[in-house]
């Protein structure tokens, strides 16, 4: 996702062309398949099949598991295609899972609810996959951009049976993946806050230029944070209120804490964006101050010596003392050059005086 | 729509004389009629009338078949209220078809629904046509400023029979019209957004005055299309919930698809407006930091040259010596010119030794 | 209502004294009565009568005849407080018809409908009359300040009995009015428009210090604008929405576009305002490049130049060489122009070529 | 409530200990008890008592007739509290109405209605008193912090009996009351326009530096009046649209216009604020454009006379042409004065033509 | 809580690992069990505890006393473990506990109400402590970071039991726990506000460099407390409208008050951070003002000698009078010294006036 020019751009793109119906999916043919990770699980036991195939997803489908199956790309919209019809998927959802560039979202459909969240897919807050899950009565199927996620910990606690993450069904586990992909945003923001408190005291203590450029790559993750995180506000309450059947009143009761997690999240991305706001302040304002202090002391050194040198530029003059009495007199008066340099001292002395006064130093 | 110095003006101009009553069509001579494209279909098959009369229009709504006539002009009013007539338009909504100054609406009315949105017309997002809709229970009546449109792709979708589109109705129709208008923002805006993340590390490089020229130009584009995009997502809103008549249950379910693009077109324009805000700001604190720089340089070389010319100005007068032994007796003595030279430097080592301790360099 | 200043005042102002019973009109005998203009009308035929009196008033009022009188002038409470007995009026509306600070609003009471709207009075969109509409079940009275207004046009569809004013009854004909009254905004917002984006070419091309006053004078303009249209907003809502009595379903249908209207104006004026703000901020930013420019270009000749002055300098004192060979040896060494010269040239060479190399040009 | 330091302060304070029991009153034996003002009153008559002792405030409460006792002063706490008990007020009341930094608010409670107002008590918005009314069946309490007020209006006309203030009953008179106290702030917000329209011709034509303090304590004014005015809204709001008990529906009919009069208010406070914003922008530029022309000037005049001056101290070099013909030959050509007057000329004008091109002048 | 660079950071952090199931409690068995203090009352009398144990809390709460339990610390995950055991407590509840990141918040629970708010613990409005309460039906259980609050009041009028505090039971306890809390918030805002008010007046006469500094440290401290408080408003809201039935009618009209003082801190706060960038644009004008004011001297004084120094330097120059009558004829006039000073005054009052009249001094 990382842009041409070696940055990574805040808005990622993939389209269908403009005008085609919906819910077409369009096969880019140098895409290999991507790996499959699958998880059948029920009180009883676990069986996890790395690399299965899609007969292996339908077999444990026919078990009445709890099957969660994880796709670790979406750029073979062939394959994809398939998976959907597996499971039964809606052509508009599977169009929505291949364009990566939708919105936090929930969707309803009679036979499973479809959510899409950022996932975080590297160490900067710009850098984000769109996650996509299918939740079903005895399912969970998630699509990633990239078989890379921060949901292995979920897996461990599937596979260690830790919690009762086993016997709670789908609806629990496709929390567990929420939750782990909200609290995988918590370190990052801790870090960049750590890089804005920095920056607050350089800044404080003496701008640089290039401080400015750090904080404006802060404010840039700090938008692409925002820009993930309140609609993922709306998903959290829409999983939370709504009438919906595929989430049970207990698994109703942990979204609720993972919504306050996301409103945690906002409420510290605001902060820290005020926060930068206000660095800006300080910065620009230092620099005018700092421009102020070299101005006044080019100032007061040229204001001092410009006249002065006048003066030595005229008894420097050759008018010639022999043409008449007029001509340059001073240059042959026996107290010439102390006069001269008595008079530049009390120039500058009261120039000095005058700029004391305005308070200038 | 260009204005008259070249630029495109935001907002678009023409309007009915003030105190005129409502409903009123003002017919402009000097206007062609404009070009009718027709298509006429159902699930057996379809018929496409380019260049077609009111006769051919009037024959095909008799079919029963879905039809839909584009119009490929509203400049001459006689002609469009002919049209009206024969679809049993109200004069408000032709007025409203007329004046090409409406922002992206729905209104209700007994025998069909009007809407109001905005088609891009070129490659700038400020270049706008006014696109009327008017979907009853068998047709789609599309009214545009000029023929150029972007809707070949519909079109192609209708004869080649690709989806669904010939048996799903007239609501499918307008649906796939609006979604093809709606879509047409993606590419413009993101080119937008791959000129700002160019000009961010342009500016973040090396701030340039044309540069601030080239952001106002983008922010003036954004700003456009906000304006056409806050009152869509109303359009959007009010399509896929109300209890419109016109609109059945499946085509709502296409359209809350194309209620999900308007939101993250409005999200994408949005964070850009951001970024360059951010953008400005960079530029600004670039600009001063280089400011200040500049102002440093000369600070420092004139703070040293200055008291060091005055020197040499001071032992370039011409008192005369001759005249009495307090008349610069320093230009007669063995050490004077080294004693002079070496006071210089003095001087200026002091000086820079000053700007080190005040950090200036 | 200009002010003193020969500058127009954004808020008008006479008031009541503080703490005086509500409802109390205050006579200023020096007002002339104001002229009334009377036009009485059934689909059957018009009565005109200019300067009526009080006495046409209450016989047209008998005849059962829909009435449009129309006051032009509010300033003699008296005469003010007799047309509202007749009209059966309340007194705490009546001091707002003559307390020329209201709001547009609406306030429904038991025989009427009290509207309140600002009318144009002139070339700026800072000079507004207060207009104050009672519409009854069979009369519309209206209160301008002045008898000058944008209402002609309306006159002439009741004269010429153009469109169906005459049978539609005194709602259709508040309705005509307000409209009327709405529209006249568009020529005006329009022409501020043209100034704006004219304004925008100049500064971009190059700035001068009376854009920002012409820019100022735009932005107070469109404040007043926006002051006027925003609670109208809400008045055309009112109208349009609420259970009135007096408004017939078919009037409804039109006051909705004139609700579409004051939308379009709104959204016109804050489309302005955010480009008059972009303006500012690229007048700014041109004015620091320029500001930075000049800066360069003093740098640059200072620094140069400076160096070799105080080269000029040394070389011009007046230090013996016959006092001792340390004193000056140079200036009697057969190359010392030449290599003094020389020097001179590497030093400007060497500072130039850094310039270059900092980029300063 | 004026500061230390000469300044009122937007925030007064005086607060009971952090931690003590809720309706805890403080006596501060130092303060003298307040004077009462009470008013009794039906359509019949009325009786003034001024310096009341609150056995002629049980008195007069026990005659039926409505009273209006006003108490012009809160910092004895204990005569509050006699007084409160007098009238069975709530001690949480009482603690709001002795703690001098409450918001506008209203609070119903079972035997009486309890609104909080802010008085204007100076010729600034910034100096403010909190004003409590306790609205009963037959009574109406006013607290002050002073004896002044603006209430002598009201006063006189309950004594002339002038409106239908004596008939209309507890309600009316607190109704008259607040308007009384909102009205008041029309005259200094007026003022305060005219100060900033004044300003605003001063800044346009010729900013100064002290325009900018001014304008500082003009915003000031007006953050201050915001304070007050916007929870204003709602308790005019409250008074108007709740089932409030105390209070008739005919002067709920009156309240409605002391709500628009609110309204209005923070319609002209918001104005005058974004007009304040548009002058500091005003100044800011202007200021910048001061700078950039005088930084023009200098640039001009020191660009074109170092190079001239750079000339004149190479030809006042005192290499000695005699110990070469390579040293300083064109001091002793016969055509060497002219020509270097000649080539300063062409250097200055070539500069000029230079900057005439750049359009710096 | 005070960060590592001295300065004590915004945004407080510790949190469990990314995906670990909700609920766990993460032991750090450095950490000592906090101190538990332990009150018991009823209308009858007070057992108080400090340094109580777990079984002097079971029992206590067997007593059918209301139960005060305060908890000096949360670091000891084992040990809050075991306390929120014995009162029945929910693990995501605890978890909410630990985590010191929690923003204000109720949340309902079968047995009891769980609220979250900060506690100011210190003499910053950034330093704060994560205070839990639990109100179950004969229980108070609070959670603090450290030993150390502001709630000795509370505990004193609970042993001397003033007020009906020991009467009124568990949530008038809970009350007077958090309207203490809210109450700490005033002394502080008000140092604040004096803090801000002050800057005022120094920037108004002399803006100085660390004023900025000052300044952001102010408004860094209005933002840690603005998040405080607008969750905080929420919360009152929510203890006092909900049907929570913990709560007594007669302690909602109390925690009305409580809410009533949140609205009053975040009004202040409003207006303080107003006021706020009112100072920095007051700030950043008077330092443009001050520049421009500099910049202005340093013209005057460059732009009248510059030129002077030029003719000084002309007539310094060597060009050999012998050499030819061209050369410099001036040098040997008889008038020649007193005109070049006649016109080196002339040029300088020339240039004054020129400054004069474009008003720059």
């Amino acid at each position: 996702m990382a842009g041409k020019r070696g940055r990574i751009t805040i808005i990622s793109r993939r389209r269908a062309p403009v005008g085609a119906p919906p819910g077409t999916l369009y096969t880019d043919p140098t895409v290999a398949p991507p790996p499959l990770d699958l998880l059948a699980f029920d009180s009883a036991g676990l069986d996890e099949t790395p690399d299965a195939t899609l007969e292996d997803v339908k077999a444990a489908l026919d078990t009445g598991k709890t099957v969660w199956l994880d796709v670790g790309g979406v750029g073979n919209a062939d394959y994809v295609g398939r998976i959907g019809a597996l499971f039964g998927l809606d052509p508009l959802a599977l169009e929505d899972v291949m364009n990566l560039h939708q919105r936090p979202k929930v969707e309803d459909f009679a036979k499973y609810t479809y959510i899409v969240v950022h996932m975080l897919a590297g160490e900067s807050l710009v850098a984000k996959e769109q996650f996509s899950v299918f939740l079903g009565r005895n399912f969970v199927l998630t699509f990633q951009e990239t078989p890379v996620d921060c949901l292995e910990a979920v897996r461990d606690r599937l596979r260690r049976a830790k919690g009762h993450i086993r016997e709670a069904g789908a609806d629990y586990l496709a929390y567990a993946i929420i939750d782990a992909i909200v609290d995988a945003y918590f370190p990052l923001i801790e870090k960049l806050g750590d890089r804005l408190e920095g920056l607050e005291d350089l800044i404080a203590a003496d701008p640089r230029s290039h401080h400015i450029n750090e904080l404006h790559v802060i404010k840039r993750e700090l938008l692409a944070a925002k820009r993930s995180l309140w609609p993922s506000r709306e998903v959290m309450a829409a999983l939370r209120d709504e009438d919906n059947e595929f989430i049970s009143k207990n698994t109703r009761h942990y979204l609720r804490d993972t919504h306050d997690h996301v409103m945690q999240l906002i409420d510290i991305v605001e902060t820290y964006r005020e926060l930068a706001t206000g660095l800006l302040d300080l910065y620009l304002s230092s620099l005018s101050n700092r421009m102020n202090e070299v101005m006044k002391v080019l100032t007061i050194i040229a204001t001092i010596f410009i006249p002065l040198s006048f003066l030595a530029g005229v008894w420097g003059m050759n008018f010639s003392p022999d043409a008449s009495p007029l001509n340059m007199p001073e240059l042959r008066w026996a107290y010439g050059y102390p006069a001269a340099l008595g008079l530049m001292l009390t120039v500058a002395v009261g120039l000095l005086g005058w700029f004391k006064w305005k308070r200038w130093f």
